[in-house]
């Protein structure tokens, strides 16, 4: 694996990793098997907390310290329930890298930092990026609009967004929504971000917690089937299916808020991504499943991400010489 | 202005032309005046023909032949009532090189091609991109849904189109939506690239025909302003304002096609564009005016551009020795 990009990187000095890419908090999928694959491969394995109430957090986080000795982190969305024993269980279990979303970076930055805790904050525009900087975090996650899963109202894409960010803070800026492939991490880091946030491409390997049946969707789906839906309530990325189209329907016809929250009911998410229940159930993925073709492992797959991403940097800058 | 990452870009081959930086053909912005002056200096500037009767067209290609020794290219939305006297004027006109948008490849290539004049087509995925290179055309333009004006239904970003269009063709892709700046150049070459065009940073220069207040509305305006609306007939993207805000409440509201069209009625671009009317008028623009800070001249603006990608590029490839 190249690392030569990587040898003054921020984002790895910050986390202690080799390589700066991070795999992304999945509900469903990112479980304590991923995060430690991809730590181990030299990444940053995230555990995704949303899924999961805080016993079976504590139990997640135990098993990846057995699997590797390699650093991890938590992914926790702090719309949540269970956000602040999330915090709690991080803190007890002295896990040392946190990674907060959808909600403000003020929460719970200051009580993880007394802990030593080094915090990242996922955003969806530079305003709010600045105020993660403001909150103490140590890096900020600039996502874009073809994400999956839960999305910023500004549906701002992340060639836009990334740039913005990178203006706007002095902290390490790590890029997520789009990313699968080397050539648009090399994107990324030439827009100015350190490191790389990848959800949907690793909720689509080996080691990953998704049922079988979400992660062939996703091999079959092309980007443009990976839609906003929700937009009134909370816009989430999500592959169309029977249910969506149902939902997306009943949007169109102005139907209150009050009945599309009823129908989409709770669980949605657990039936698509954990029980493979692809017409009803909910099967967050971003426009990146345009790209995905296969279920690599995790480790395969960060070898062709970094060498990639090496090929594409280099071949660009030397052009002038392939006359 | 640095040259040597396009010393064999195939765009700049296609096109006779020093950087592969091409002015999008918007309506009321992209006249004579910025077609000349883009490609004056070393870029492809395109007259857009969307907002011209037949006779205005050939004015504009007499004064851009006048002001220009330099190769130029008209773009032709097919949507529009006049597009085959549009192919006509062009060929009539001897212009070489000629943009369609909006409509079926199939439909002028030929006859351009048998008048010896080079050909692009716009697409918003890939499908049709692979029907562009069947159709004859010589090159394809792969724009993101960042961009402004009109969009496709598939909301793919350009950061998953371009790269998808690269798999999907052998002809050279010219990237679009969402680039403003060198960095974001670089990023379209990184991604598999050979050209970018711009559309809303160049109706934000001096020699664009839009309006001052338009112009000042884009440099005002964050990336969430501009915001796509009419999905159902036809997307657009646009700032928002007064006219927009009270559309897309109609639409939420469920209101019939036919409404919204006679709300929407005719003349909404002109009166936003190109007379200035920033509350009631349409202000197609792209998601880069997040970007947007400055009104400058268009020999300028691709200085910057050429510039800042060289460094960009060069910059990551060196990171190494910045130990």
């Amino acid at each position: 694996m190249r690392t030569e990009l990587f040898l003054s990187n921020p984002v790895c000095a910050l986390f202690g990793i080799r390589v700066p890419v991070i795999s992304g908090g999945m509900v469903w999928a990112s479980g304590w098997r991923l995060a430690a694959a991809v730590s181990e491969a030299g990444g940053l394995g995230l555990i995704g907390a949303g899924s999961m109430t805080p016993d079976v957090l504590a139990h997640h986080i135990d098993r990846a310290r057995a699997a590797t000795s390699q650093p991890f982190g938590v992914n926790i969305p702090l719309a949540y329930t269970h956000s602040r024993d999330h915090v709690r269980v991080c803190i007890e279990k002295d896990v040392k890298i946190v990674f907060t979303a959808a909600g403000s970076p003020g929460l719970h930055t200051a009580r993880l930092k007394e802990a030593g805790v080094r915090v990242a904050h996922v955003v969806p525009n530079a305003k709010l990026a600045a105020k993660v900087e403001s909150a103490g975090c140590d890096a900020v996650v600039a996502e874009g609009t073809e994400a999956g899963g839960h999305n910023g109202r500004e549906l701002l894409t992340s060639l836009v967004l990334w740039p913005s960010v990178v203006k706007a803070v002095q902290i390490p800026v790590i890029a997520a929504g789009g990313i699968g492939d080397g050539a648009t991490m090399a994107a990324a880091l030439i827009l100015g971000a350190s490191g790389v946030q990848l959800g949907t491409r690793f909720a689509v390997t080996r080691e990953s917690g998704a049922h079988e049946n979400y992660k062939n969707a996703c091999v079959a789906a092309d980007g443009a089937r990976a839609r906003i839906y929700n937009l009134a309530t909370m816009p989430i990325r999500s592959l169309s299916n029977e249910y969506v189209e149902a939902f997306t329907t009943m949007e169109k016809e102005g139907r209150p808020t009050a009945e599309l929250d009823a129908f989409r009911g709770r669980g949605r998410s657990k039936a698509g991504v954990f029980e493979g229940d692809t017409a009803n159930g909910e099967l967050p993925a971003g426009q990146v499943v345009e790209s995905i073709d296969d279920v690599p492992d995790a480790a395969t797959l960060m070898e062709r991400l970094v060498d990639d991403c090496h090929t594409a940097v280099y071949n660009l800058a030397r052009q002038e010489e392939r006359q």
